[in-house]
C-alpha cells in the first residue's frame, strides 16, 4: 500500500544507466512497485560510472535514478535465474527495457514471449532507433541522438559550432516520455483487459522534440523560408550582460514589454512600430534582444531584478548548481529532503514535484544495495529458503551478503 | 473512435504557446479527443507569434503542436461565453490549462470550481513554480525556468559562459510530464472512479531534471566532492573536430572502448591502467576525451564513419536541422509524411515516435483554423442553431467565417 496513482502496479525493470531508470523512477516516485533486475558482478554501471561516492556501488547520481525501487540481482543468462526471472515477469504488470531489440529477442525477452506467459503484461522496450529503418538495432548512447537528431546542430546555428547539452538530455526525456507511454497503457488495460507491446525509440522521439520547435517554414513544402526558429537561435538569445554578472529577462506579452522599456528609460519604444505588439517584436526579434542587452549593461545584476520585480516583468539571475542547494523557493518547499540511508548515511532526497490531490507515494524507499531485495523477491515468487540459499551459493543470484 | 491508448478520453484544452499545447497534442496523437479553447481575436499567440506561414494565424510552429485537435474560440469573460465552456467541462474527462492559479480561480475554473461540476474530471494545472514557495504565482518563461533550474549554470560551468539551450526545453519537458501525471490519473480513476487534481511545475520539474543529473556527490550530506557530472561538463564534451568537419563518437563499453583503441592505431591503451575498465575510463574522462580528440583529427569525418562503423564503434556526424529533413533513417521510416491540409496545402507532418500494439489514432486531424470546430462543439452541448447564430453574432464565439 504506497498510496500514488499507481499503487498496486508491479513493474520489472530491465534498465541501467539513465534512459531507463528515469523511466522506472519516475514510476516508481508514483506509487508502482518497481523490482529492478541487476546482473550479479557489480548490477547497474551507474552504480559505478559515476563520481562521488561513499561506498562503493552506491554513486550519488545511481541513487537519484534509483530510489523508491527494490534490487533484485540475478544472473538471467544461466537457467536458473532466467527462470526466476520468467516467474517474476508472470506475476508483474509491466516489463521494461533498455536493450537492444535482437538481443532482447535472443533472451526469450521479446514481447511475443511475454505475452504467452503473461497476456496482461505491458512490454515497454526503450530502444536508440525505432523499427522499419536502416538504423534500427544500432547501439547509441545520449550523445550520438543529440548528434543525431539535430540538437547539436541547433547549437551550431546559434553559436558558430556544434555542442552538447552538457546532460544526457535525450535518454533523460526519452525516459519521461516511456513512463507516460505506459501510463497510457496501463489506462487502456483498465478498458481492454489486455496488455500490449510500446517501443520507445530515442532517436525518433528526439527528432519529434527539436523538429516541433524548428521545422517552422519547413512544415510547408516548399517551404517558404528557412528552417529553425530565429528567436531561439539567435546568437543574442542568452543570459545578457550586467554590469557584474548576467540576468535573464522574458518581457513578452505587451504589458511586460511596455513596462520593460519605461524601466529603462526609454519608453518612446512603447510606439515604435518594431515593438508595438508581439507580432512586430518576434518579426524584429534581433533588434529587440540589442535593445534588452544594451540596456542591461548598465547596472548590477541586483539593481536590475529589484526594479524589473517592481515592474512585473519576469526576470532572473542564473543559478549554478551549488546555488539551487539555496535557492529560497525550493528551500521553502522543501525540496531537498534529508534522509537517512541505511547504508550510505546522511543524504539528500530531492522531491517528487507533481502533485495528485488523489494521493501520493507515502513509503519512500531508499535506493537499494545490489541485490537487496533478492531473498523478499524470490521469497514472493513462491521459493523457500533452502531454494533460496542454493540459488545464492550457486551464484546465480546475489544479496549483499554475498558480496554480489 | 480515433483508436490509440487514449480512445473516448475528452480533454478541455485552456493552454497556448508550448507548455501546453505539447501536453495536449501528446494526449491527441494517442487518441484523445482535444477540444482547444482560444480566445476571439487571434486565439493561441504561437498562431502569428512565430515566423513561417502562408496564410495569418497558421504559422508551421502553431501547426506543428496543434495537429489532431479542435478549435472552439470563445469569449470566456464573456458570461455567456463562460456557460458555454463549463456546459463543455461537464462532458470532459480532463481539463488542462497553463494559467497562473490565482488567475484560473479568478475564472471560476480552479478545482474546486470545477469538481463540484464535474467530479470525474481531471483537472491539471500547469505552473511556472509550485505552491508553498515565494515564486509561487509568478510569471515565467522558458528562458527564466533555463537560468533558475541550473540549465544555464551547467552551459557556465562547461564552457564558461551562461546559454540557453536554443529550444524552449522547459515548456517542453514540462508539458510532455503534464501529460504523462494525467495518463497516471486517467488510470487511477478507472480504479476508484473519482476525479483529481494535478499540479505540474516547470520550475519544479526542471530542478529535478537538472539535479537528478548534477547533484552527484551533494546526493551526500555533507558533499563528497564537487556538484556536478564531471564527464558532462569538461569543455571537452562535444562534437569532436575531424580533418574536415566533426564527429561524435561513443565508445564506452570495454567491447566499444578496446575496438576503438585498435582503430586509431593505439592498442596499448587496452591494457592502460587509466582506460582499462568503465571505472577507470569514468575516473579519467577529461584524459580519455582528449586521446580522442587528437585522434579524430587526422582523417574526415566520412573516413571515420566507416571505420568505427565496421568496428561496432558508435559514432555519428551531426545533424544540421535541414540534414534532419534527408536523414535515411527518418525516410524509410516515413517520419516526415507529406498531409494535404484543407486551408494550408501540401505541408510535412512528423510521425508520433512511439509505437502502441494494441492500436494507434487512425484519424488524423489537420492543425485547425482558429474556431474551426466552434459550431460543432457547440451542437454536442445542446445548443441548437439559432443560438448559435446568435452568439456568433454577438461576437461571443467565433468561426473562422466570422473571422475570427
Amino acid at each position: 500500500m504506497s498510496g500514488g496513482p499507481l499503487e498496486g502496479v508491479r513493474v520489472v525493470d530491465l534498465t541501467a544507466v539513465v534512459v531507463g531508470p528515469i523511466c522506472s523512477r519516475t514510476l516508481a516516485d508514483q506509487g508502482a512497485e518497481v523490482i529492478k533486475v541487476e546482473a550479479p558482478g557489480g548490477g547497474d554501471l551507474l552504480r559505478t560510472m559515476a563520481q562521488g561516492s561513499r561506498n562503493p556501488g552506491m554513486s550519488g547520481k545511481f541513487m537519484q535514478f534509483n530510489r523508491n525501487k527494490r534490487s533484485f540481482c540475478v544472473d538471467i543468462k544461466h537457467p536458473e535465474g532466467q527462470a526466476a526471472l520468467l516467474a517474476l515477469i508472470r506475476t508483474a504488470d509491466v516489463f521494461v527495457s533498455n536493450i537492444r531489440p535482437n538481443a532482447l529477442d535472443r533472451a526469450g525477452l521479446g514481447w511475443e514471449a511475454l505475452r504467452a506467459i503473461n497476456p496482461r503484461l505491458i512490454h515497454c522496450a526503450i530502444l536508440a532507433f525505432g523499427r522499419g529503418g536502416p538504423y534500427f538495432n544500432r547501439p547509441a548512447y545520449d550523445p550520438i541522438i543529440q548528434s543525431l537528431s539535430g540538437v547539436a546542430g541547433t547549437f551550431h546555428r546559434a553559436n558558430g559550432e556544434p555542442r552538447f547539452v552538457p546532460m544526457v538530455m535525450t535518454d533523460h526525456i526519452t525516459g519521461l516520455i516511456a513512463a507516460q507511454c505506459i501510463g497510457f497503457a496501463l489506462y487502456r488495460r483498465e478498458r481492454t483487459g489486455v496488455g500490449e507491446a510500446i517501443e520507445v525509440p530515442m532517436f525518433e522521439n528526439m527528432a519529434s522534440f527539436v523538429m516541433s520547435e524548428h521545422l517552422g517554414a519547413g512544415t510547408f513544402d516548399p517551404p517558404v523560408g528557412p528552417l529553425g526558429d530565429g528567436r531561439l537561435l539567435s546568437p543574442d538569445y542568452r543570459p545578457v550582460p550586467t554590469r557584474d554578472g548576467y540576468i535573464t529577462v522574458g518581457p513578452n506579452t505587451n504589458a511586460q514589454a511596455f513596462a520593460f522599456f519605461d524601466a529603462i528609460g526609454r519608453p518612446a519604444l512603447k510606439t515604435d512600430p518594431r515593438f508595438l505588439n508581439a507580432a512586430a517584436r518576434t518579426a524584429n526579434a534581433a533588434e529587440y534582444l540589442k535593445v534588452r542587452a544594451a540596456a542591461m549593461r548598465e547596472k548590477t545584476t541586483a539593481e536590475w531584478l529589484a526594479i524589473l520585480g517592481a515592474a512585473d516583468v519576469p526576470a532572473a539571475a542564473y543559478n549554478s548548481l551549488d546555488d539551487l542547494l539555496q535557492d529560497p523557493h525550493l528551500a521553502a518547499t522543501g525540496f531537498f529532503a534529508p534522509e537517512d540511508h541505511p547504508s550510505e548515511g546522511r543524504i539528500r532526497r530531492t522531491a517528487t514535484p507533481n502533485r495528485f490531490s488523489g494521493g501520493m507515494r507515502e513509503d519512500a524507499l531508499p535506493a537499494p544495495r545490489l541485490g537487496a531485495d533478492t531473498r523478499a523477491v524470490l521469497r514472493e515468487a513462491g521459493l523457500d529458503d533452502a531454494a533460496i540459499d542454493r540459488l545464492v551459493e550457486a551464484g546465480i543470484v546475489a544479496t549483499p551478503e554475498a558480496r554480489a
